[in-house]
């Protein structure tokens, strides 16, 4: 058996769906849409949206959102919307009054990586003027909202990108391959060139020629470099030390 | 001195910028103002704009977004809008080729939180079409991305969202408060009255009663009781009790 540690496992994108309810605007469907389909969500459900222009919403979309709009699925009822799915998760702005909100999404992300793997996840955003009813929370397993400033309020498009953002970046394997750095084999020559350089233009105290190459020494480390960039500092050396001694009267 | 963890320090958001180059539609320079509003950014900053239409900026901004739209600059240099800048961030949704991009935002950002502290950072989107050019990425310290499936791209207002998002939420603060579970002075009770009413109708196997009160314990403890959640509890076994001995014939 692989022991796995938890952070490890990826978020099966394709087991969430975006769940809007009474959507004003064409166009904030169409960025979900985008949205959507940016993290590998497949399905898009409405409930009574306000309006539905769909050449408004395809501008938003663009091609890649194309497909998820194409099997987007309108319902009456928030219930029915609900029914196929194993945990359903509301999301709001407003804190404090009667909104017990006690996680914020990045908090509530990695259990819904893990819900994810077996279950399906239905994320529910309410309408631009006031997002979700208490209605629409009581059919919340959990809800999460999103740390902005005070007084500010994200836009529901903007609300779906952070959300699915949030659980699809759960996995360790989003880091970026770091690149490959120099081995000491090409770090010393370019050292020593270095060094070469530097007592050619009179910048290395007598006295303390270690102490002083352990300062450059250190400088460059923390640039972490590459074997090209090992490649260009020799390179500029060698041209400065060829002009050196050119300039040097015979 | 205080000794203060490192991913405690919050980022100091007036300290940040947004640069939007060559951007095509005001729509998405109002949506960036909006999303500066949400995570307490001051300044944006355009760069050779190709429309500037108010009415449409103001539209998409809503109030929150206003006083940025107010402050906003217009350059038609890149470099001379970063001008006052100690370091530049540059974003991109291409990855492979020539981009070397070898950080994410999420990697990033502890980077820019401590930076934040006394630096003033420039973070710098393309526009919709193309991205920034190699010439703009030529005056970027780091190159930053944000993962999303293949294929996809975000919209340049929802990559501001994103990227202002991960900078604001770095700080361990961001954590809501979690609820006052109850106290076992307010749990034993609850139990007691919960045994009581299992015994009433039968449920509690004579044999072992620890064992099978514990399951039940170990499954109510799963919840995190709120002391409001066992008085419902308490409140629902007397209910339960009073009507079984209403019904037991005397």
């Amino acid at each position: 058996m692989q022991i796995r540690p938890k952070a490890r496992s990826q978020a099966r994108m394709e087991n969430l769906a975006v769940v809007l309810v009474e959507t004003l605007y064409p166009e904030n469907i169409g960025s979900a849409a985008r949205a959507c389909a940016n993290f590998g969500v497949e399905e898009l459900i409405l409930v009574r949206p306000k309006r539905l222009d769909s050449e408004k919403m395809r501008a938003m979309a663009t091609k890649a959102g194309g497909p998820v709009l194409e099997k987007m699925k309108v319902y009456e009822r928030l219930e029915e919307a609900l029914a196929p799915f194993h945990y359903v998760v509301g999301t709001t702005a407003r804190l404090g009054r009667q909104r017990k909100v006690y996680e914020t999404i990045r908090e509530a992300a990695p259990r819904l990586v893990e819900l994810s793997q077996k279950n399906r996840i239905a994320l529910v955003f309410g309408n631009e003027k006031w997002g979700l009813t208490n209605e629409d929370l009581y059919h919340c397993h959990t809800v999460v909202t999103i740390p902005t400033t005070e007084q500010a309020s994200l836009n529901v498009s903007q609300a779906v990108v952070i959300i699915l953002y949030e659980i699809f970046s759960q996995t360790a394997e989003i880091s970026l391959p770091k690149p490959r750095l120099a081995t000491i084999e090409e770090l010393e020559p370019m050292y020593r060139l270095l060094q070469e350089t530097l007592e050619a233009i009179d910048y290395v105290p007598h006295e303390n020629v270690v102490l002083w190459m352990t300062t450059i020494r250190r400088f460059l480390s923390r640039l972490d470099l590459t074997a090209q960039e090992v490649r260009i500092i020799q390179g500029f050396c060698r041209n400065l030390l060829w002009h050196l001694k050119e300039k040097t009267p015979k």
